[in-house]
C-alpha cells in the first residue's frame, strides 16, 4: 500500500466517533487533504443513528450513519483506524485490524506503557492485551520522532503527558539529582468527556475551579517512561490537575528552583525545539485561549534569580488528543507532516 | 485578471486585521485554498508590529507585519481587499482602492443602504461618500444570488440583518397585509468589537443577560430594503436584540400568527433553502454552539394552530461576518463557492 | 401556636434539601431572623450523610445530618415544611404533613392548578391527589395578596409563571380581544435541577444558547388560571423557554403591539406595583445578572409607536422559587413580610 | 464613643463605593444588624448620581446619593470609614479622617508595610505618607488577632495575600532552612477592578487561562511581614498568579517537599485553625465555587511520601477583601465578630 500515493488519499476509520476525541478526528479527517472518512463507529446504542445527531456540529460533514465497530468490516474499508474509546476497551478491537493489515492509532491509554507491570499500577487493572505492547509506538513526534518503518500500531499520549513532556523533557538531562519539578496542570471540562456528571455539571463547574488527583496522576507514568527513554533517567515531578470552567485547552505552570538546574531554562527548550514547526518557546507567558482550536503549543519561561516558570499551553482535543493521533497518521503513512492541522486558533 | 485561474490564488489585503472580524478574515484566507494574504493592516498605532502579537491566536501563521492602509500599496499588491472597519470610515479608502482597480469587499455598514436617505436614518450621520452607493452589490448569497458581472465592490450584510433575512425573507409574499413579525435575537461579546468597554466587562457578562436597541436596532433597515428588492414588499418586524455571556454566536426566535402567515412556515422555509449548502431547515430546534466555528447556518421551525417558531443560528462572525465575506469572495472572483469555508462547528 | 411571638421563631423542617430550590431554602432559613432550621430531608441515598458534603456551600451553616422525611416526625418537630422535591412526588408526603397540623410550602407543581382536570393536561399523568386542592392557595404574593386565613397549604408558583405573570396579568383588562403577547424567557441551568444530564453538561453549555418547549410550556397552565382568577379572563400568550449559559437568572422580553393594548404598558405596570417593596418598574432595559442573588424583580418598558416590549428580570431559585417560598412563608405566619430576603444582588 | 452599645449601631462611610470591593462593604453593611450606611463617596464623575444606576445589583438597598469624599462631612457623620480606593489614594484622605477622629479601615495597598523602605520596592513609588504608617494594624484576623485597644487605623490584607499566609504561616516555624514553597494562585476577573481593559474582555477572558506577574506579586511583601511578625523568620515562596474565567474567588495550590516540613501540614494546619469560625481544615481538597459568596475559608491537604499539596480556597471579594474589612470593623468596634458576615456560599 503507498497511501500517500492515492488520488482519494488514505482511507481511515474512527472508533468513538460520538465522544469528544472521536469527533474532533472526524472533523480534522473531514478537512484532511490526503484521506477520507470510510468508517464512523460508535457503541451499540447509537448504531445507525447519524453522527449528527450526536454531534450536531458535525451535521455540516455530511449524512454519516455510525456503525458497529467490527473488525472485519473495518479492515476491508479502512487503511487506518483512530481508536478513541474509554481506558481497557481497545486493546482487543486494535488485535482484530491489525490482523487485518489495518494500521491503527490509538487515543486510550491501553497501549502507552510498554511494561506490563506498569499498566496496572497506573490503571489498577491488568493489562487486556500484554502480547502487543511491543508493537506500539508512544508518538509525541517532537520527542520520539515518527514511528519506525513498519509500525502499524501508534500510542497516542494522553493530554496531560504531551503536555507536561513538552516543557519539561529537554530539561531532565540538566537536572541536578534530588531535583525536584512542581507541575500545576489546569484543563477544560472536555478532558472528562461527553457523558454527563457532576463534576461537568454546568451550574457547578461555571463559577468553580478545584484540583484533582494530586500529586497522583495516571499520566505520570507514560512521562517517566518518556524521559527514560529520552534521556535514560526520570526527573520527580509533583503534579496537581485541576479543572477550571473553560471547555478546551490545557495550561501548565512548571516551577523549578534555578539551583537543581544546569543552564537557563529558555535557553534548554528554544534549543530543543529549534525549527519545530508545532511548538513555539519565548520568554513571557502564554495564554491558553490563544492555542484552542489550534495544533500548536506555545512555551513561555520567566526566570529570577531563585526560581523559574516553565509555561505550557496546547488544545487538551488537538495537540493534546486528536490533532497529535492525526499527526501521528501523517508521519506513519508518509503525508505531508501538518496537513489536516489547523495553525490558527479560534479565539474569539 | 483572471484571478481563478492564477495559481498562487487571489492575492488579498485585510483592513482592520487586528478586529475580531479582520483577524477571522486573516483566518480563512490563511486557509483558503485559493487565495492568499498580500497585505494586513491596521490602524496607526500598530503599524511596524506583527499581528500575532495582538492576535495571539494567529501567530500561528507565520509573522505578518501590520502596514498602514495605505490605496496606493494595496491597490498595486491585492486582488481584493477586505475593509473591516467602523461604520463611516470605509468609504474614502473604497474609493481609492476602487480606482486602481481592486474589488472591495466592506464588512461595514457604509454601503449596504443604496438610498442615500436611508444612512441617515439608520447610522445618524451623512454618508461619508454617497456617490457610491450605485455600485455597491448587497451580498447575502442565498437570497441575493452572486455579485453581479462587472461587480467591484461588495457590501457584506450585518450579522442580525443576516440571520433575520435568512428566517423572515422567504415567508414575506405569504404574509397577510398587517402581519407583524417578533424577532428575539441574542448575541455574543465579540459583536460588541475588540475594544474594552463596560458591556463585555468579565466580571458583569459572565452572568448576566440583556435586551439592547429595543424594537430600533440599525440593521433593520437594510433587512426592509432586502424584503423589498426581494419581493417588492415588507414585513414589519418587532426586533429586540440581546446579549448573552457567550463569546460567538447568534441565535434567532421569530414568532409569527398563523392567522398571518398563508401556509406553513416549515414548508416555505424548506423550499426558499432546498438545494442550500450552507442553509439547513428542519422541524424542531436549533442549537446555537453547533454552528459556532462554521459557516452553515441552521433553521428550525415548529408551528402551533395559533403561532409559528422560527428559530435561527448561525456564527455572527462567520456566516454573520467574515466568512460570509469571503463566501462573497469566492462569487466575485469566480472561485469554488464554499472554497475556504469551514462545514463543522468546533463544539465543544 | 402563636409563630409569630416565639423568641426562638417558626421550626422549619426542608423536604429535598440537597436540590438547588431545597438548598437555596435552607441557606435563607439559616439567615432568617424568625425562623429556624429543624430537619433536613433528603432521598435514602443520602440519608445520614452531611448536607454539607453534598452541597459544600452550605457547610458553614453547621453539620446538618440528612434525614428521612417521615411526616410523624416532621409533624412533631416542624411548624412549617417546605417540599422540594420533582412533580407529582409532593402530594402525598403534603397530605401526611398537613394531617399533623404543620403548614406546607409546596415548590413543585402539584398544588399549583386548582381544577384536576388541567393537571393532566399540562403534566401528562392524573393528579396523585386531587381531594388536597381545594385547600391550596397559589401564592404569587405581589398578584395573589398573602394566604388567607387558615391556610395551610401554599402552592408555590413556577419561576417563569412567575415572571411571565408579574410582567402581563396587569395588562390583561387593557388588552383588546384576540390579542396576543409574544414572551421570550431565558433561564440557567439551575432551572434543569442538580442531576447531571446532556442539556447541562459544561462543555456544551458554555458556548450555546437553544430554546426548548416552543409555545408549549407547563407553566401556561398556571399562568392562565392566575390571568383568570385576577381579572375574569385570559391573554393569548406565545411562549418560548430559552437555555442560556448561566447558572441563575430568569430574563424575559414580552412584545406586544401597541394596537392591541389600551394604554401604556409604563403606566399600567408602574401602578400596578407602586408601593411593591420587591417589584421594580421603570422605563429603559433590565439586567439579569443586578438581580441574581436577589429576592428583587425588575420591570423595564420600552415603547414604540408600533411595538411595547416589556423586560422581566428576576433571580429563578429567588424570587422564582425559594424567595418567594419564604416570603409566602413570612406572610403565611405573619412575620415580618421581607424577613430573610436579600435585597442586594451578588453581581459581580 | 462607644459604638458596640448605640441602639442605630456604627455610622459607616465607604470612599470608593463604586467599584467591586466598596460596593461589596455597601452590601454587607446594609445586611449588617450593628452598623448603618452613612455616607457612600465616589470620584467627582459619580458624585450626584445614584449608587444604583452605576451598581444596579446594589438598587435594592435603597435610594443612595453618590458624595464627595469629604474628611470634614465623613468625620462628622461617621464613627468608621472604609477606603476602597487604588494602590497610592487612601494616605492622604486617610490621615484627614483620623485627624477628625474616624476610624479608617483601608482595602487598598498603603498601609500594609510598615517599613517605608518596603513599599518601593512592591509598588514602584515613594509611600505618600509614611508618617502614619506606625499607627496602621495589619488585620488578618485569624493570624494577627483583632487590632490592639487605640487602634484607628486598619490596613486590610490583599486578596492572595490573604490565601496565601492562611495556607503558610502556620507552617514556618517548620520548615528547613532553605525549604521553597511553590505556590499557585487563581484568582477570578473581579480582582482586576471595575474598570474596562483588555484582561477583562468578555469574548477574551472566558475561554482563556493565563499566569500574571510570575515569581513577582507585588503581595510577596505584606506576606514576608507577617511570617517575621509571627515567627521572626521568612520561608521562601514562588508564587505565580492566573487569571481565570470566573468573576469571583481565589484557589490555591501550594506544595511542598515533605523532606523540607517536621511534621504533617495537615496536622499543623488542624491545630493553627482550631476553633476558627472561617477557616476549616480537612483532608483533600476544596472547591472554589463551594465559598463564592461566603467568608469561609476551606483548607484540604493531600500528602504523600514525597510532598504536599495545601489547598485554600476563599471568596477574593469577602475574606480576601471587603468581608474581612467588615470582619476587621467587627473586632475595632467591639462588636460580634461574624456580625454581618455570610456563612454560606452562592453555589449555583
Amino acid at each position: 500500500m503507498r497511501v500517500g500515493d492515492a488520488m482519494s488519499g488514505a482511507r481511515v476509520g474512527i472508533v468513538g466517533a460520538t465522544g469528544f476525541m472521536g469527533g474532533e478526528v472526524v472533523r480534522l479527517i473531514a478537512g484532511h487533504p490526503s484521506a477520507e472518512l470510510s468508517a464512523v463507529c460508535a457503541s451499540s446504542k447509537n448504531v445507525g443513528r447519524l453522527l449528527g445527531e450526536i454531534r450536531p456540529s458535525l451535521s455540516g460533514l455530511g449524512s454519516r450513519v455510525l456503525e458497529q465497530a467490527d473488525p472485519a468490516r473495518l479492515g476491508a474499508s479502512c487503511d487506518v483506524v483512530f481508536l478513541a474509546l474509554p481506558h481497557g476497551s481497545s486493546a482487543e478491537l486494535a488485535a482484530g485490524l491489525l490482523d487485518r493489515g489495518c494500521r491503527v492509532i490509538d487515543l486510550g491509554s491501553d497501549f502507552r506503557l510498554r511494561d506490563p507491570e506498569d499498566y496496572p499500577r497506573y490503571y489498577q487493572r491488568a493489562h487486556p492485551c500484554p502480547e502487543l505492547l511491543d508493537r506500539a509506538f508512544y508518538g509525541l513526534p517532537e520527542l520520539t520522532g515518527p514511528p519506525p518503518d513498519g509500525c502499524a500500531l501508534v500510542a497516542n499520549p494522553g493530554c496531560f503527558a504531551t503536555a507536561i513532556a513538552l516543557g519539561t523533557v529537554p530539561l531532565v538531562p540538566h537536572l541536578e539529582s534530588g531535583a525536584r519539578l512542581v507541575v500545576n496542570g489546569v484543563t477544560g471540562s472536555t478532558g472528562s468527556g461527553a457523558r454527563p456528571r457532576h463534576g461537568v455539571h454546568h451550574s457547578l463547574r461555571m463559577t468553580n475551579f478545584w484540583a484533582y488527583k494530586p500529586l497522583a496522576h495516571q499520566h505520570m507514568g507514560e512521562l517517566r517512561q518518556l524521559m527514560r527513554s529520552s534521556h535514560g533517567r526520570e526527573a520527580a515531578v509533583d503534579f496537581t490537575a485541576h479543572s477550571a470552567p473553560v471547555a478546551r485547552g490545557i495550561h501548565l505552570t512548571i516551577t523549578l528552583r534555578r539551583s537543581e538546574l544546569n543552564g537557563s531554562a529558555l535557553a534548554l527548550l528554544s534549543e530543543a525545539y529549534d525549527g519545530a514547526s508545532l511548538v513555539c518557546v519565548a520568554e513571557g507567558r502564554v495564554a491558553m485561549g490563544a492555542v484552542v482550536g489550534s495544533m500548536r503549543s506555545t512555551i513561555g519561561v520567566v526566570e529570577t534569580e531563585d526560581a523559574a516558570a516553565v509555561f505550557v499551553a496546547i488544545d487538551n482535543l488537538l495537540k493534546g488528543g486528536s490533532g497529535q493521533a492525526v499527526q501521528n497518521m501523517n508521519l506513519l503513512l508518509g503525508l505531508e507532516p501538518l496537513a489536516g492541522l489547523p495553525m490558527a486558533g479560534l479565539w474569539p
